[in-house]
C-alpha cells in the first residue's frame, strides 16, 4: 500500500520552494506525497492539489477556515476527509488546522477533544507531551482521554512497550496541583499506568512517558523548553568564542555538540500531532526547514502505517464497553 | 542601620550546618543573621532564637503550621511579626510558609494574595516571575496585583529603569490564552508599562521584564527552566567526554561553561521572594549550598534596604486613590 500525505505548501513563514524540497526528499516507493497550492507552484513531479488561496499565521482561525475554503489548509485537510490522502501536514496557522481538521476530518466517535502530541527527546528515550497547545481550557475528563490518546501514540509509533501516563503539575504528591490537576488526578488514578504526577524539570530526562497536561500549560511548557534550549546552546557558544583558549576547544567539541544539537532539535520530529481525528494530522513549525517538513511527512505516514486512528477507536470503544459493564444494573 | 534576619536552619533537604555556615558566610556589621533551631545547635558565634520542633517538607502546610507552633519556620516567621528581625529567609516546605507568613507577618493591606517572585538570569539582563508557585488558582485581578509588586521588585532591588511588564501565554496577540489570560490581559492592558503577551521561549533571552502568570503555570515554568538548564548542560558533558578529542576540549572550554554555568546558577539568587507581606519573607531552595543560603540572606537584605514592602503598601494606596478618582461619581 502506499501512503499518500497531503502536504500543505503555503502558509508556513519560509517559502513553498522549502516545503516541496522537504515532500521531494521524503517521498519514496511507499509515500507519496501530495502537494497543496496554487497551480503555479513547481512540484518538482509530485502530485499537485490545487489551492489558489493561502491562510496566514495571524489570521482567526475559525474565521479563516469558514471565509477560505480554497486554502491550501482547508483543501489539505478535505483531501484527507475526502479519502484522497491518508495523513495532511501543514506548516501553517494551529489554530486553522485545528479548526479546519474538526470541520473536514472530523472526530473519532467519543472523542471529547482532539489534542496536539508532541515528542519530547528526552535523555532516557521519547516522551509525549499532550497537550500541547490545542486546548486552553479543559476539564479534568479531556485530560484523561489524552492520556489514552497519549498511550496509543507512544506504544503504537514510538515503540514504547509500557508508556507511564504523569500528570504534569507542581508537585509529586496528588494533593498538590491547581483545581484542574487535583481532579484529573483523582480521575486517571482510576487508569492502569498512571505513575502519579510529575514536575517540569523531568521532561527532558526520564523517557517512555506520556506527560498530561491541559492545553495552555502544555503549550507554555513547550515553548520554555524550545527557548531554553535554545538560549543555553547560543550563550555558550558565546561564552566560548569570547577568548582563544575558549575557540580552540569549542573546536573540538564541534561533534560532541553536534550530537547533543541533533538530539534535542525539533526538527528531528518535525511537527506534532493532532489526535483524536478519523484521519491523521500532523502540526509542522511554522519556520520548518525542508529537513524538518521531511521528517514531518514521514511523521505522519509512520501514524498511518501503525494505524493510529483505528486503534484509538478501538480503545475508546473498548472503554465505552467497559464502564458499560462496570456499571451497576438496577434490580428489577 | 543594622538589618536582622531571622535564618531558618531546620527543615531544608541537608543538614543545618550548612544553613549556619551560610548565615556566617553573609553575616556583616550592617547585616546580622539570627538563626531559628533548637538550643543544641552550634551557630557558630551568631545569636539563636530556640526552636525545639520542625516542620518536614512533606507535612500538610496548614495543619503543620497550626500544630508546630514552635518549630523553626513558624517561630523565624513570628520573629519578623514582632518585630524582632527585619526579615525571614527559610529552605523549607514552601507551602508552610506560606501559611505560616500569612498568619504571624500578615498582609500589606490591600493585597488580595501573596506571591512569589523569582529573579531569571536572562541574557540580557533579570526578569522577574511572579507568581512562581503560591497561587495554583488565581484570579485576573490576582495577577494584575502581581504586576504590580513585581514592578516594585524589579525597580527597586534590581535597579531596572522602567520594567515592562507582560503576560505569560500562548501567543503573544491579545486574544490567545486561556480565559484566565485573557481576562488577565483584559484589566492588565489599563496599566502603564504594560507590554502585552510574551511566550515561554523568551524567558531567559530578554531582559528588565516582568513576566506574570498564576502559581501553577509559575511553578511548572520555573522547575521546567531549571531542570532543562540541568540536562543540557549535563548532557553536553556526557557527549563531550565520550570522546578523547572531546575531552581535551572540555578542559580548553571548561573557564568558559563554568561562567554560564554561573549565571544560569539557581543559588546565584539563592531564593524567591514572598511578597505581599508586611515584612520581607525569602524562600531559598529545599536543598541550598551555603552560598545559596548566603546569597538567599543578601537578598533579603537588600529588599529590606530598598523599602520593598514600604513601597508597596505605597503603591497599593495610590492605586486605591487613583481608581477613587477615576470612578464618575453620580450627579445629585
Amino acid at each position: 500500500m502506499t501512503i499518500r500525505v497531503a502536504v500543505d505548501a503555503m502558509g508556513s513563514d519560509r517559502g513553498p520552494e522549502d516545503i516541496v524540497a522537504g515532500a521531494v526528499e521524503a517521498a519514496t516507493d511507499q509515500l507519496q506525497p501530495v502537494i497543496v497550492g496554487p497551480s503555479t507552484l513547481d512540484t518538482q513531479g509530485l502530485e499537485l492539489i490545487e489551492a489558489p488561496d493561502v491562510i496566514e499565521m495571524d489570521e482567526k482561525p475559525t474565521e479563516a477556515v469558514r471565509a477560505k475554503e480554497r486554502s491550501s489548509l482547508v483543501i489539505a485537510c478535505r483531501a484527507v476527509g475526502d479519502g484522497r490522502a491518508n495523513a495532511v501536514v501543514s506548516p501553517g496557522n494551529t489554530g486553522a488546522m485545528l479548526a479546519a481538521s474538526l470541520l473536514h476530518i472530523r472526530r473519532v466517535k467519543g472523542v471529547l477533544r482532539p489534542a496536539i502530541a508532541v515528542v519530547i527527546p528526552a535523555r532516557d528515550g521519547p516522551n509525549v507531551l499532550i497537550d500541547a497547545g490545542a486546548n486552553a481550557d479543559a476539564r479534568p475528563e479531556h485530560l484523561a482521554q489524552f492520556a489514552e490518546m497519549g498511550t496509543i501514540l507512544s506504544r503504537e509509533v514510538l515503540g514504547v512497550a509500557s508508556p507511564r501516563v504523569r500528570l504534569l503539575s507542581i508537585g509529586e504528591e496528588a494533593e498538590k496541583g491547581n483545581q484542574l490537576a487535583l481532579d484529573a488526578h483523582a480521575l486517571l488514578a482510576q487508569r492502569d499506568g498512571f505513575e502519579g504526577n510529575t514536575e517540569g524539570r523531568n521532561l527532558l530526562t526520564g523517557g517512555g512517558e506520556v506527560v498530561v497536561t491541559d492545553g495552555f500549560t502544555g503549550n507554555v511548557a513547550l515553548k520554555l523548553l524550545e527557548g531554553t534550549i535554545r538560549a543555553i546552546l547560543d550563550g555558550l557558544r558565546t561564552e566560548i568564542t569570547a577568548t582563544t583558549r575558549g575557540k580552540l576547544g569549542g573546536l573540538l567539541i564541534r561533534p560532541a555538540a553536534r550530537r547533543l544539537r541533533t538530539r534535542l532539535d525539533p526538527d528531528t520530529y518535525g511537527g506534532a500531532y493532532l489526535l483524536g481525528l478519523r484521519g491523521l494530522a500532523v502540526i509542522a513549525h511554522g519556520n520548518s526547514s525542508s529537513r524538518a517538513i521531511a521528517n514531518a511527512i514521514r511523521l505522519a505516514a509512520r501514524g498511518v502505517e501503525h494505524d493510529v486512528v483505528g486503534r484509538l477507536a478501538q480503545r475508546l470503544q473498548e472503554e465505552v464497553l467497559e464502564s458499560a459493564r462496570s456499571t451497576p444494573t438496577t434490580p428489577e
